[in-house]
Order: C-alpha cells, then sequence, then structure tokens
C-alpha cells in the first residue's frame, strides 16, 4: 500500500504533515510518498530518525489555497502537491490520498480526476464530528447542494461501509437530519427519503431533530450538502463564539479571573473533548478511489489518524464493499 | 385597541402571563381579555392592584398544548383559550393576539382562521433571536418547509416593515442565510433568490454564513422554513449542551468548584445575555390581524415585552404596510 500524502495542504503544513507521517511510517510498514516542496520536506523530515526507504518525496511548485476557485484548480493548478498527489491515485490502484488542504478543490479533483463508482449517482463530503459520546459521521456537508433522495439513500449506504469498517463501529446506526421526529415530518426531500432509508440495509433510526444532534444515538447522520454545510459551520461558529464570549466574560475583573485560573484544568479538558484533531479525517465517499480529507487545523497527531484511517479504508476495502451494494441494491 | 391574552399558553401559565399583563395594564390605556381557566386568572388577578375596568376574563375550558397536533386543533379544542382568541381577533379589526402557547397550533390557527394578507404567498413564522450586539429576527422558522423564491423575498418584506416599526431599527439591514457569501454559492433556492432581494425595497446585505451568525450584521436573516427550524433548534439545543457540559466540568473536583463559586457573577450575566425572556416575542408574519407569539418560556418580563410589540405592531399599522408594499411589488 502506498499512501499519498499532499504535504502542503492544512494549516500546519509542511511541520505536522510530515511530523505524521513519519510517525506513521515508524509505526506501519507501508510506503509514503509525500507531494510537495522539496527542500521544505527534507529540512522537517531531517529533524526525525525514520525508515529512509519508505518515505519519498515528489517536488511539486504550487500549493493550493482554501482562497482557490475550487473548480479551476485542475487547469490552474497542474503542478500543486494535491493536484499532482490525485493524478497518481488516479493510475494507482494500490494506493490511497491523505490531504488536510482545501475540501472544495479535494472534492472537485477527486470527482474529475479520479471518477465515480459506477451506480454512485453524487460523491458526498464526510465530517466527523465530535459528540457527546464519542464521535459521528455527517453527510453531505456540501458536495450536492440540491439532492434527491436517492442521493441521501447512497450516502448513507455509503457512509455505514466505511463506519462499519475503518471506524470499528459495528452496525452503525443512521439518523436522517429532520424538523421532527415523526415520519411525516420535513420537506418534500426528507419525506421521500424516509421510506427509502426504512428498506434499505442501514440501520436507519428515523428522524434527528438539530437539536439532539450532540446526543442522538446516531454514529451517521444524512441529510443534504445545502443543510450539511449550514449545520456544520453552524456548530464550528457558534461554539468557538461561545467559547470566546465566554472567556470574555472570565476575564473582566479579579475576581472572575481567580475563578477562570482554578478552572483551567477543567476547562482545557472541557474543549479537548471537542477538539477536532482527536477524529482524524472524514472520507470522501463515492469515488474509486480512497481519499481521506483531514482537518484543515490538522497537527501531527490529528495527520496521524488519518493516516490510519486510510490504511483501514483501503484494508477493509470499503470500495470494493459500496461497490458490491450500490449492485445489488440495483438487481 | 384591544390585546387579546392567551392566558393558559406557555410553561408558566397562567402565572406569569397574568403578571405580565397587570404590569402592562398599569402602564397603557388599552383594554386587556384574559383567555383561559377563569378561577385559575381570577386568583392570580388577586394578587394584584390593577385598573379592573380594563381587565377583562373571557372564560374557556380547553388547553392547547404542544403536544396536540397543531392542523387538528381547531376542530378538537373549539372552546380552547388560543382558538376563542384567535377567533374573536378575526371579528376585530382593533385588537393584537399574544400568546406563549404552541407555535404550530398558533401558525395553524392563525393561517386558517385570520386569513392572509392578500397578495402574500405564505405567512412565516419569525423568532427573535440574541446575537453577539443586540438582537435579529430570523425567517421562516418552520411554516414553509418546501420554499420558493418569491416567498422568501416576501418574508424580507415584510421582516423589515415590522423591525423598522415595532423594533425602532433603522433601515433594517437583511442577509439571506447561505453556504457561501459570494452571490453564485447556494442551492437552487437561495441562488434564484438573491437576485429578486438585489431588486427589492429592503436593505438587502447578501449572503450570510451559519458560522457568523452571532456576529452577522444583519437584523434580519431569511431562510426557507426547514433550514431555519434547523438553525433554530441546532441553536438551542447546542448552548444548552454546551453549558451543561459546562457546568459538569465546573463541578468536578473542590478546585473548580470554588473557580465555579468566584465566576458565578461573570457566568450569570453570560447566561442573561443569551436569556430569550429580554426578547419578548416574534409576530406571525402575513396574517390579516397583528399576532406575536412570545416565547414558551416566558416569564413576566418577556410577556410584558411581548405586549409591547403587539402594541407598537398594531400602532405603526405593520399590517397596512406590508399590504401597501405587496401592492407596490405587483404593480
Amino acid at each position: 500500500l502506498r499512501i499519498l500524502i499532499d504535504a502542503m495542504g492544512g494549516d500546519h503544513a509542511p511541520k505536522e504533515i510530515v511530523k505524521g507521517t513519519v510517525h506513521a511510517a515508524q509505526e506501519w510498514d507501508h510506503s509514503f510518498v509525500l507531494y510537495g516542496d522539496e527542500a521544505a520536506i527534507k529540512k522537517e523530515l531531517s529533524n526525525y530518525q525514520y525508515p529512509e526507504e519508505r518515505i519519498d518525496i515528489v517536488p511539486t511548485t504550487e500549493i493550493v489555497y482554501n482562497t482557490d476557485d475550487p473548480a479551476k484548480v485542475i487547469r490552474r493548478k497542474k503542478d500543486s502537491s494535491m493536484i499532482r498527489a490525485l493524478k497518481d491515485l488516479k493510475e494507482d490502484s494500490d494506493a490511497v490520498l491523505v490531504s488536510a488542504g482545501s475540501t472544495g478543490a479535494l472534492l472537485a479533483g477527486g470527482t474529475l480526476l479520479i471518477g465515480r463508482i459506477p451506480g454512485i449517482q453524487r460523491p458526498a463530503l464526510t465530517v466527523a464530528f465530535p459528540k457527546d459520546k464519542g464521535m459521528m459521521l455527517l453527510l453531505d456537508v456540501g458536495a450536492n447542494v440540491d439532492c434527491k433522495p436517492l442521493y441521501l439513500q447512497q450516502f448513507a449506504l455509503m457512509a455505514s461501509v466505511y463506519a462499519g469498517n475503518t471506524l470499528g463501529i459495528d452496525d452503525p446506526k443512521v439518523g436522517l437530519i429532520n424538523i421532527g421526529t415523526e415520519e411525516n415530518k420535513g420537506n418534500s426531500l426528507v419525506k421521500e427519503t424516509f421510506p427509502l432509508l426504512k428498506e434499505s440495509p442501514v440501520n436507519f433510526i428515523g428522524n434527528v431533530e438539530s437539536r439532539d444532534l450532540m446526543e442522538s444515538d446516531a454514529d451517521i447522520l444524512v441529510c443534504d450538502g445545502f443543510t450539511g454545510n449550514i449545520i456544520l459551520k453552524l456548530v464550528e461558529g457558534l461554539s468557538g463564539y461561545l467559547f470566546s464570549s465566554l472567556k470574555g466574560s472570565m476575564t473582566q475583573n479579579t475576581k472572575s479571573k481567580v475563578g477562570a485560573l482554578l478552572l483551567k484544568p477543567a476547562l482545557k479538558e472541557f474543549k479537548a473533548k471537542f477538539d477536532y484533531n482527536q477524529y482524524g479525517g472524514a472520507p470522501l465517499l463515492g469515488i474509486k478511489s480512497g481519499v481521506i480529507k483531514a482537518h484543515g487545523s490538522s497537527n501531527h497527531v490529528a495527520f496521524y489518524h488519518a493516516l490510519r484511517q486510510a490504511v483501514l479504508f483501503h484494508e477493509n476495502k470499503v470500495i470494493e464493499k459500496i461497490s458490491d451494494l450500490t449492485k445489488k441494491e440495483k438487481e
């Protein structure tokens, strides 16, 4: 197995990407290929002892930024670490790719360069979400802003295969994001999706309201990409806002400052619970190769976890299993 | 002006409803009509000195609960405080109605019994939301789960009239909830709504992402009722969850308990900022009479503010102004 790595993607690239890769190479017997600025990568590598024969560098000259138009990256940034890695991935059935770079570019590039699994209508963007107990997958979070019921059904199928085979969740529970728990609730999309999910070979537990997001039993939550993106950004924005407002309240006078100091360990633990880094990455589901998107703010621990998910993705044949399920559904 | 009051609606009815009403009657020269359990209302009233000639009671025998099916309340709970008040409202052009009861029932009852303003396609449910600086109105939050661009444009028009005339916001800024700030972003509904809002006689400031909800400049945020309901419940659920998790972290050992004690005033102030009660109520927009929905957990202060909004709604001729704007739009 070759793990292709976009060494220039993410807020802490290439430093944390290289560090996470070295850690993985010390543990597993796979080959790692770092795409990016050769000098910068070599400099980072020089800090570590590592199995040199299993970490290669493919020098590239460009970087895809979050500000780049995803639709234009393939043509305009041909020699970027992300696009070069995606092109090599296409030619290599025994490889997977991990990137902490632009989600939109990875989605556009992955879909166009790699192509869809036959029978899959639309690839979906997933995100791993911390919740009260453990984590959950939310999809689609932005790849498909206008969805049909069949897309949502396929999202549930794909995510179930992924969660079962790489996250170690036995018979993962699937919930449908809705504005009420009753079967007849919701807009026309979710009303039509509900019976499809009931008939599907997934462990469908019914509608889940957004107010119960953090405490839901579901391991997987499906919705259209518009709704998913709204939810993802609202959770990020609101928790960030609440934490920073709280910080403001805590430092307004001496008494509250002393209180905040005493609470520091408890608050640190509280924040760690909602730390994306411990959840590694989330897959682009529905394309013909394994592509794991690590969170943009990934440190080396998060990136190491994302690499681990890529390995499990490949070893547990997630794509073959999705492909088989889709064929069965058709019959 | 007669203010019709559903005295049995809300978590703290009739106690807090009556108390808020008495406070209002002591301040303003209007007539107040309390619908509900006569004995219970009289008992509450007996605690106060108030202008008896301006507070009437209409005895009713039933109560609409949140668990009642909104579509069936009109037929099944004919003698409920809410339905009786709505029926009297229909006959009285010089009255407004305030209820802290079931939102769904109020919407269904209001729409069916009172009827739409000519030219308005769909009534909308609004909610007043605390944000970093002041508050904003979000609509629709659940009345219309499948929307057309024209509905969203009318929501923006109606909310602009309301905010300008009852909340004292000069030239209120309207934002469109979207998954990106650029004009070409979003699902087909918002993509088609964007140019309509640009042409409308409202102060349209463009797309607003959910991550910026709390810090947006917008006074009014429009979206379809499915998205709005998801946002509303996610904000309520997530902030509730974060606060209670935080509380858990704060009481895990003696040191953190002392810290929490010192922080108490600061945290109290912080929580007050997000207290719905200070924002009173929000209108059902698009029907032919003034109906203000107070938050279900309203205490007497919140209910008093909701009554105040009802008075301003009537005095500032919100319905006539919406009606005029709709006619102009048509021409």
